[in-house]
């Protein structure tokens, strides 16, 4: 694969003065367009030793205008990344729109030499390339235009080069021990930059490899091609925003069109009496799914399976919260001690009762070991991100708990039925909520998801107690009415929620918040297990 | 994840009356307008035993014109299948565009079978997942509309099912005992199932479960649902082609005013001597990349690199082929009687020598293993496919030789260059053709990849000669002197061909081809070698 890279070429001083001039402004005209766009750019700097990784950031640096760029580089993790997510601290660092983020090191680093040196199999590096992919797939998907370099140097020029930079006073102190132990497994280096560049080389994060042998040659081909990548992702941005702005307008007339054609073919039917009242399941008994007059069929959700009426009398309430306090104020000083994470999330309609539930919850831990993260619209420095930044940026530490009164789950739930998102937008979202989940998980974070129930006359019911309590007036809100109008709406988002995301490391619970008692011993009791059956897996095993 | 599902729920007979005509009727009228689309549908149909999955597909060709449907259904590999990489019957069996392609057991099968009975380990069956769902997106990114459905069926239902239709005397034939088989693991393939469907649900590629206790409810809700993503895709594809027509037209032009921005900061330099005459490299020495007066870098090339100055004489030449083509036919003789099998590529500009190498190989081969599939223009039944379709169908069975004269990598070379393919379908292509060629040789296929270089004069000097040369006047086409005039175009494809698809498993060869036999014998020995190594891996691994 390196057969093009080991071509080793010059560019003359004559010809690089000639160019660089203009280029420069090229580059400073592109970048100032960025910035008023919307989109990042992640430039991966990678390559073999002495290539000349060090120097194309400076140039990079030097060239451009460095307010709005950042610049990362990484060496071993600190403790606060340690515990956490290996790919927290990436996303932690993205560039929000418009800046340009340098990755020296990244998320490469790890895989390729783990592989080099043999401490991972075939089969784990293959699987850590292909959650690589997954990540800066996601990022392209949002926008965000990815290019990756690899400088590369075959081995006896790299041989060459170290040595005489050993011997030079100014420049021996780039050379270390490592180094020539890096050197020494040169083959197995090469053979895991060849693959992790073939698997993760793709038409949204492609990867240019570059020879390093001749510093202005390799400079004016960084350089050049930023140029016409960044010249050509403008474009497609532009095309991309056009069709929405213009073609999508006009074909949504077209659309509308056709499916009142369909409906038409319906409507000698409309006279005819509508169907059976649809009668809520419970159990797993049948029921009618209903179809409407147009023919469009609205399934039974799993919120119609739910036992609204469970209650929870007033002395078994105490009883059960009272134990139930307990044992969670142990579990959490255990997680606390055993440097375990969870985190809990909420979501559920209007006037559900996650507040209380989150209360009861808190109630029995320690304040400095949870933080309950109300989700309300993104900040300015949110909005400038892929949705998914402002939930990994409260990953919490190691020991420590996180509650999420709203999460991630608005992509698929409010975004969508408000049509905030696009629909390829929120249908991507499946995939990516599962892999973030599944990282968490993977770290060892305990992870519990609970949609708390209502149903859409109770919640008429608290939302006239709340306008008639004054002080509980606060809560109720003119969006709170808007939502409710959406009722079925939400209902068929929640059900494709739980079928797309309930999976075996990260499970729905479902509550039936109807009585308030009942729902909150349901959460405080889950919450147990699940920290339980975490914490004490020797014992679970033997069960 | 199948807590949804797990909802049962009917359909009235008066609903289901009401709404099929009006339901019937748009899905043949969808089913007309796809005939004139530019795309594929591809269904398919997998779930749980006795949820219906042989009824929905009963229902479906009776609902729609089933002239325009193609239904498979897929047993065990037959022996021409079990000799090929094991999608090769997937690919045969793809809908061309228009048309609609019903898939029953499919792709799925084997993986979820094999993990579910513990044959394969996880990380397998990840992969294969992972193999499953570049398969779909390959078929995505082309236009396919994919759409598959999981009808579901818990566990208690499937058992009470079975157990009525072994008492029912026109039914008991479907329950045998393979059945009660699976049954038994039916948590186990539950779970394979599980992680099946969420590992390969993508935007494009979406899974849609639906329970299947009640006929009624889940036919309506595969053809409502099928109705309703039908026409969105309609749309999608219109508003794609919008996109291509007009947007682009346009934009091009805004591009054209930026570029010619780009020149006119370069113009003042433009009186500036030109660059220092080019030379070409030869190994590894260093070389001067070229640099153009609006400072576009072109680099060397690892053609600049060929030593075309390498010759045979004729006493040489008479006796290294005599060798080598003896070598060849033993080790042809020895391949088919182990069942190997082998795919040799050629590729090269015009004039280069391709017809003349294969014509030596041939004449050491038995004319009943090898077959020589010159590649053209595709003919309407294989450009209404995905452009690797052509070249899946003739991958050899066992114990046979491939040599194709012209490839797949068309679509990185003259596509792109001539522009035939968008840039993000050439760019997509060097991911799909690693693919590909990684299946080929996982299976156990030899794969050999020619690249015959003949310098810009020489092919001049061919090209003159042929015109000449009666007899050899047809090889010469206006289209040739077109291709020529490309050359430098044609270099930087090849450059990147070689750099993204030579693979470690499928390596390029570059030939040094102005020497006709030079080029010759290089191809005879290069093919021998690699038959032997695959023909002799103990000895291999023994040196």
């Amino acid at each position: 694969m390196f057969e093009a890279a080991n071509v080793i070429q010059k560019v003359s001083r004559e010809d690089f003065d000639r160019v660089a001039g203009p280029l420069r402004m090229d580059l400073l005209r592109l970048q100032d367009q960025i910035k008023s766009e919307d989109f990042a750019v992640v430039i991966v700097m990678a390559g073999a030793a002495t290539a000349g990784k060090a120097e194309a950031l400076d140039l990079l640096n030097e060239w451009m205008d460095p307010r709005w760029i950042v610049t990362r580089a990484y060496g071993p993790p600190s403790d606060e990344e340690r515990e956490r997510p290996a790919y927290w601290r990436y996303w932690r660092d993205l560039p929000p729109r418009g800046r340009i983020g340098l990755f020296a090191g990244s998320w490469y680093h790890a895989p390729v030499q783990d592989y080099a040196y043999g401490r991972t199999s075939k089969a784990e590096f293959l699987a850590a390339l292909e959650k690589i992919a997954a990540f800066e797939r996601a990022l392209a998907d949002s926008g965000t235009l990815i290019l990756k370099f690899w400088m590369h140097l075959d081995a006896a020029h790299q041989k060459k080069r170290m040595k005489a930079m050993e011997k030079d006073k100014h420049e021996s102190w780039r050379i270390g021990k490592q180094d020539w132990e890096h050197f020494k497994h040169n083959a197995a280096f090469e053979k895991a930059n060849q693959t992790a560049i073939q698997k993760t080389d793709s038409e949204k994060a492609r990867w240019v490899v570059i020879n390093g042998a001749d510093r202005r040659f390799r400079s004016l081909a960084i350089l050049t091609t930023l140029r016409d990548t960044i010249a050509e992702h403008l474009q497609a941005r532009r095309e991309y925003r056009e069709v929405a702005a213009e073609v999508r307008e006009r074909l949504a007339r077209q659309r509308a069109a056709e499916l009142s054609k369909i409906a038409a073919s319906a409507a000698e039917l409309e006279k005819e009496s509508r169907t059976a009242a649809r009668k809520p399941g419970r159990g797993k008994r049948a029921a009618a799914a209903k179809v409407t007059r147009k023919g469009a069929l609205q399934p039974l959700t799993v919120l119609d399976r739910l036992d609204l009426g469970a209650t929870l009398d007033d002395a078994a309430y105490v009883e059960a919260l009272k134990e139930s306090r307990a044992a969670l104020g142990e579990l959490c000083r255990d997680l606390h001690f055993r440097g375990k994470s969870a985190v809990l999330v909420f979501e559920g309609p209007d006037a559900a009762g996650k507040g209380g539930a989150i209360r009861r919850l808190t109630s029995a831990m320690d304040a400095r070991d949870y933080r309950v993260i109300p989700v309300a619209k993104p900040t300015e420095e949110e909005a400038a991100q892929h949705y998914l930044w402002r939930f990994w940026r409260h990953i919490p530490r190691a020991g420590r708990i996180a509650i999420f009164d709203r999460s991630w789950y608005g992509r698929v739930l409010v975004e969508r039925v408000e049509g905030f998102a696009q629909l390829e937008e929120w249908r991507r979202g499946y995939a990516e909520i599962n892999d973030f989940e599944e990282q968490m998980t993977a770290s060892g974070i305990v992870l519990v998801k609970f949609w708390v129930h209502i149903s859409k006359e109770e919640q008429y019911r608290r939302f006239k107690e709340r306008e008639a309590n004054s002080y509980k007036a606060w809560k109720l809100t003119a969006e709170d009415w808007r939502n409710r109008a959406k009722w079925n709406d939400y209902a068929l988002a929640v059900n494709e929620m739980v079928e797309r995301t309930s999976t075996r490391v990260a499970p729905w619970t479902l509550v039936e918040g109807n009585d308030k008692r009942f729902a909150r011993v349901k959460v405080m009791s889950t919450v147990c297990d699940a920290l339980s059956k975490a914490l004490k897996p020797a014992k679970k095993a033997k069960a």
